[in-house]
């Protein structure tokens, strides 16, 4: 979806009219909304706007307007002469695009708001989910503009059925209806029971008498209807209704306006250090489509009447890292709604139903893990690594039997790791900003430096970490991406025995010689996200697996018999892929990138598209052995009220049978095509297929271009980049201060704020990085035009 | 909403036919499908249903039926003569229910499942959302059947957008749609962007020419009436859509039978020994609604044609505490939706949107504790409390500045306490069956025992725990469960000086001798759940939180300056609210029994009325200031991906303001009249108003009725029970095992599962207690149809 603002000024109010069927008076409504708009404040304009008519042009209802008010502009942006559906009367013309239509609306209603004071009534065609000439609906269509609605019921027979119908698909695509406006028909009584139905929901309705009947003599019947026009236009419900809309329209921009205050006095934020934050710095959110937030510019004063309150903002943290399938995506709504109209949320233990179900089994069977058996389900990723750390320490205790305290058993892992934030997910990390100051927390376990892969001045490199050449090997250049992830060829090189080697000594050193005891590994496949969107070699991580299933010796006195390969050996293996996997990377496992199987795999975030909470733990049958036993208390003793809730687990199949679909039908040919030479060049040791193979959904590529990464690694500001799937990491210089205390990241996104462009951003950083992260929707359009941007702030 | 079967049979196939919109050709279409399924195989029967028929008798549906067809057997349940929407026919005649219609319904499908193979179809009236002869909607009306939907769209100008909408109305109450029926109009062409658009969401559909126009003649009508049916019985996409329906009907069934051996394979239980469970323990629920899960019924097998595969199963544990509104609400699914097609989630650091602002005013508001400033966002009760600890910790350590390690620093509580399964959340737990197999569980405190409120034998009583009375007083007979919470009365007892001098004893013991820290007082009010329903009593509660309140020299070298009564001293008090809050006990807060105020609260399970998982844990000003730094580590670093999301924040909008204005407007009145005398008795020791006070709101009432209570305690089997709000809890006697690793509550259900009764349950034992938790929605007739149950069974 297009960058659109969503409407909003301080003197013009508009509305958009919607009919809950065709014929049910939408635009005698508006006629008479017009008038009494006018009547009621004569200095204000009243605008009149029919974005798409059909029908022969003199009975168009621009024209109506035009014909009972004098001072009303009408307006009609795209005509067809047809009285059909506009998605069939659009097919004589070129193609109509939804944006066209959208861009159009908007440009009239900005051209409005500065025109001084005024009204604008932007009347829809047919009923809610008429088809648009693209075959779209209205309904859909409009939505970024999120214009609030005066509804016109329907007064005649079945019409209450239809006006809740239509209200209804309204309301679950976001939309506020500021007023229910009606024609009496005394006999079926619609606009009784629909008022009543409506003033429940604290929606105004307002109840008219019909129109009289239309006269066969032209002259006769604009007569009548003058004189009807004229007695409306007066009518005291109107009146009343005219009222309540612009207290409506007031208390809206009242409440834009407080809201941040109010929230910096209420609201305890997330990771805030609040001395930092100011009412000014939070930003108020008034909805959301796409890629991009609603929200209030500061920019936007009091005495600036004419400029919109609402600017389309760039969610450049894709909401946390969640955002795939856009904002407001209608799909996903009526997805939620349906688990909880079906089930609300039905308790977990001993029951099966069935979003839990098929979720368990899609993942089980897209992941590809032969290893993989049983699904666990939790609510967030910080819950489910604890639910996976459970797994691992309780299986490898079972197995090796250690005679040592259960807390001295600790977790392997790699430097700059985090895997959440409740306190035994962090116990699974090193000391850090993080949680150095949180009470309880101790951090248990060994944590491997790594290299790391980094695009610097136009080349992919492998890079050591700094003063490690010796155990890690020199920076080595690639000739592209697909080379880096070519882990047959690059296994026994140099590098890759330096890595297997330090990794052996390292563990014999911590195990044989210090004494120290390992329950698991566990890693972030690819990018450690809050480390700072670390690029590990992926050579490293293979051999780091390889290496510890390969050390049985080294862990337990005994190790298993069993024939099954899918049985872990060494230690019980976590991927903890809640950032990175299900197409953040660019593929449904991030674990294929690095060629192994994990024995337990971690996925949230992107899990839902990014609509509601949820996490699934999937481990192997030789983990979930380990529970079975005689007590209760062998059991894994977790769960969490809404564990497996029917929204999230619905709202998980809709959204990844959409992304495997996307991958399916080639939706992403085009950045894939950008990236082609990404994958392997021809394996130079090795005869085997390449790992970085072109078989669709285990492709290399980024939503943000090649091209563009290449040209900003040579800017002066930027230490390295890189981009993978929809990821974008900006490893910027900074001279005085490292890592997350750095303000290096925050000077940039104080540059991009403060640049001449209409493209406004919201944006997280980490330190010294700036990173951005698009939606798997997301347009090309939109990114060309960000990178567009960063390219010349940074210099 | 009452018990009523959902309705599946393996040998009879039952639809509900809706239209798209009123006079859309239901009839006609309905009429074609009896006689295509008569056709089909004329051994089955063939039925046709009218519940509710409006209009002169001689052009009634059924009558259309009968004229056109010869075997089929049709019927119509409740003729009104006038052609208006039912709620107005319905006015001349006595009221009419929504469950005498669908208990006629579902009486009619049964009669006809036991008459053999067969199809049953079900026409409603006009459109989806007409009204009910009640004025409730048709599509609400007839949900606890969920029958399979064969929609008829409108095939009109505008039918597009009705048929879309009607389907939206049906779809996000969680209806399955089998079949889309259209009529062709080859001008408007409806029915080819309805086919497409349907066929997309993998709906079946069939397009067939329209009937002939009307004949003025009643002969010459009939005549080609019955040519034109005679053709479209055997029209090939007729046929078609006759075999996708049965073989819809066998998938569903199919699948239902396989659901629980599939999950038993795949699934990983929470808080479950697998050993102990089988594919024929897990219970498959189709759906919900109401205080019912629609689920498989074990005792129904194949060769038993004729009976309902789907139990009304009423759900016992309220789906884990959550349950509040029922389940397959539709205020909450539109709820849901609405927030998901506004914001989608959007990241809520440093932004604001409107349903979280609204909550945390809300909560700030409704609990009514001037100490709460500041509300924090997570997702679940465990990561709420963990947010709770590290609040307190810090607090304390910020004031208190001890020079001891952080990890040393525990918490007091009450022993049997539980606060959810995360690792954080597990510390502040002593020892036991849940946690003391958990690796790095730590259980960092002290818990004190504390005399617990019970009915024994038809009394009320306050016992101390055993051989403790020389500690907490002799066990105290009350007068009603009213004169327990009259804590003002109470204080001066000899009970309440013992209560305060163990409290000063112990802290002075555990701090000042045994040299131990703590950073934090935890308990949940009232009724500890995870422990087996323990009743503390509440003057025991009230006074630990006071001593603790004037013990700051106990606990630190120094105190606050503060003139603020609500600063807090001695040490943050943490209320755990997430079961026993916001009314589950019948209040808003359950704090208010205890008359004094947290510093931390913590909500979670019925905030959202039991559909989704959030949390909020709302902290005091003095607590947040102790995160106020110049350094970002400083802050509180805890944060989920979905923190504050949207759909949560809005359905927990939702269900606590209809949880208010139940309450508000006197919708327990008949529970609250029943346990009226639980009001405390005049006081007698104080002047000051009674604790218990009668002011609304504040009542001591449940929704099990006080006689029952009563009658039950004197159960040879019965040990003592209680009832407050919507919780029922019975502690049954087992001479062989105590607590949670008594089977007694296990073997009440299996009583309960093999009594002659229609009445199935689903519920979860703590051991030796048996508990059942309605919904705040149960009706009062549910309720007393498990008490007679109950006391059936209980000897």
């Amino acid at each position: 979806m297009a960058r659109t603002a969503s409407s909003l000024w301080r003197t013009l109010k508009a509305y958009q009219i919607y009919g809950a069927n065709t014929d049910v008076g939408k635009t005698v409504m508006s006629t008479i909304l017009c008038k009494a708009f006018e009547r009621s404040d004569p200095a204000q304009n009243v605008w009149y706007l029919k974005p798409v008519s059909t029908g022969p042009l003199s009975e168009a209802d621009d024209r109506h307007i035009s014909r009972f008010t004098s001072q009303i502009k009408s307006h009609c942006l795209f005509q067809f002469d047809e009285p059909v559906s506009p998605h069939i009367a659009a097919r004589t013309r070129p193609p109509l695009s939804d944006s066209e239509i959208l861009d159009g609306v908007l440009k009239h209603l900005t051209e409005c708001s500065q025109a001084g004071p005024g009204v604008a009534l932007v009347e829809t065609a047919g009923g809610v989910h008429s088809p648009t000439p693209s075959g779209s609906s209205q309904a859909d269509l409009y939505r970024p503009l999120r214009l609030p609605i005066c509804l016109v019921t329907d007064h005649r027979l079945g019409g209450i059925s239809a006006s809740i119908s239509a209200f209804e698909s309204l309301h679950v695509r976001g939309y506020d209806l500021d007023a229910v406006l009606q024609f009496q028909d005394d006999h079926y009584q619609n606009y009784s029971y629909l008022r009543s139905y409506f003033e429940k929901k604290g929606i105004p309705t307002v109840s008219i008498p019909q129109p009289p009947k239309r006269e066969l003599n032209e002259e006769e019947d604009i007569e009548v209807m003058t004189e009807y026009y004229d007695k409306m236009a007066k009518n005291e419900g109107i009146g009343e209704l005219l009222s309540e809309l612009s207290k409506r329209h007031q208390t809206r921009i009242q409440r834009l306006e407080e809201m941040a205050s109010r929230a910096y006095s209420q609201i305890w934020y997330p990771f805030t250090q609040h001395r930092d934050v100011s009412e000014d710095t939070i930003l108020t959110i008034d909805s959301a489509s796409g890629d991009f937030f609603q929200a209030t510019d500061s920019t936007v004063t009091k005495d600036k009447n004419e400029l919109a309150l609402l600017s389309p903002t760039f969610d450049g943290s894709a909401s946390w890292w969640t955002q795939g399938l856009g904002h407001g995506n209608p799909e996903l709504s009526l997805a939620a709604a349906y688990a909880a109209g079906r089930y609300g949320h039905v308790m977990f233990a001993g029951t099966i139903h069935e979003p839990a179900l098929t979720l368990a089994e899609k993942l089980l069977k897209n992941l590809k893990n032969p290893r993989l058996g049983k699904v666990f389900y939790s609510d967030n990723g910080s819950t489910g690594m604890e639910v996976a750390t459970k797994m691992a320490l309780t299986a490898s205790l079972e197995r090796y039997k250690w005679d040592v305290p259960k807390s001295d058993v600790g977790i392997l892992g790699l430097k700059g790791s985090y895997h959440g934030d409740t306190i035994g997910a962090m116990d699974c990390s090193e000391p850090s900003t993080y949680n150095e100051k949180v009470h309880w927390y101790q951090g248990r376990g060994y944590w491997f430096d790594f290299p790391q892969v980094k695009m610097k001045d136009g080349s992919w490199v492998v890079e050591p970490p700094a003063g490690m050449e010796d155990i890690f090997g020199e920076t080595h250049v690639y000739p592209s991406l697909g080379d880096v992830f070519d882990i047959k060829s690059r296994y026994d090189s140099v590098a890759g025995q330096k890595y297997r080697k330090y990794i052996e000594e390292t563990l014999h050193r911590l195990v044989k010689k210090e004494g120290k005891t390992f329950g698991g590994l566990i890693m972030e496949p690819v990018i450690l996200g809050a480390a700072g969107m670390l690029f590990a070699d992926p050579l490293f991580q293979h051999c780091l697996v390889q290496v510890v299933r390969q050390s049985s010796h080294i862990f337990g006195p005994s190790d298993v018999n069993s024939a099954d390969i899918n049985t872990w050996t060494g230690l019980p293996v976590i991927f903890d892929e809640v950032f990175t996997g299900l197409y953040r990377l660019g593929r449904f496992s991030s674990a294929s990138f690095l060629q192994v199987h994990p024995d337990i795999s971690v996925h949230a975030k992107l899990l839902t598209g990014g609509l509601v909470p949820l996490c699934t733990t999937l481990a192997s049958d030789s983990i979930y052995d380990a529970f079975i036993g005689s007590e209760k208390r062998d059991a894994l003793l977790h769960g969490h009220s809404y564990t497996a809730h029917a929204v999230g687990c619905h709202v998980a199949n809709t959204s990844l049978n959409t992304l495997l679909e996307m991958d399916r039908s080639g939706q992403w040919q085009v950045y894939k095509e950008d990236w082609a030479d990404a994958a392997a060049a021809p394996s130079s040791s090795s005869s085997a297929p390449s790992t970085a193979s072109s078989e669709t959904g285990l492709e290399v590529w980024s939503s943000w271009s090649k091209s563009f990464i290449q040209q900003i690694s040579k800017s002066r500001d930027v230490e390295s980049v890189f981009a993978l799937g929809s990821v974008l990491a900006i490893n910027l210089h900074d001279n005085e201060r490292a890592g997350y205390n750095s303000s290096a990241a925050a000077g940039l996104q104080k540059k991009l704020l403060e640049a001449p462009t209409e493209l406004k951003f919201h944006s997280r950083g980490l330190g010294n990085v700036f990173y951005l992260m698009a939606s798997q929707t997301s347009t090309r359009e939109t990114l060309q035009s960000i990178e567009r941007l960063l390219l010349d702030v940074l210099s």
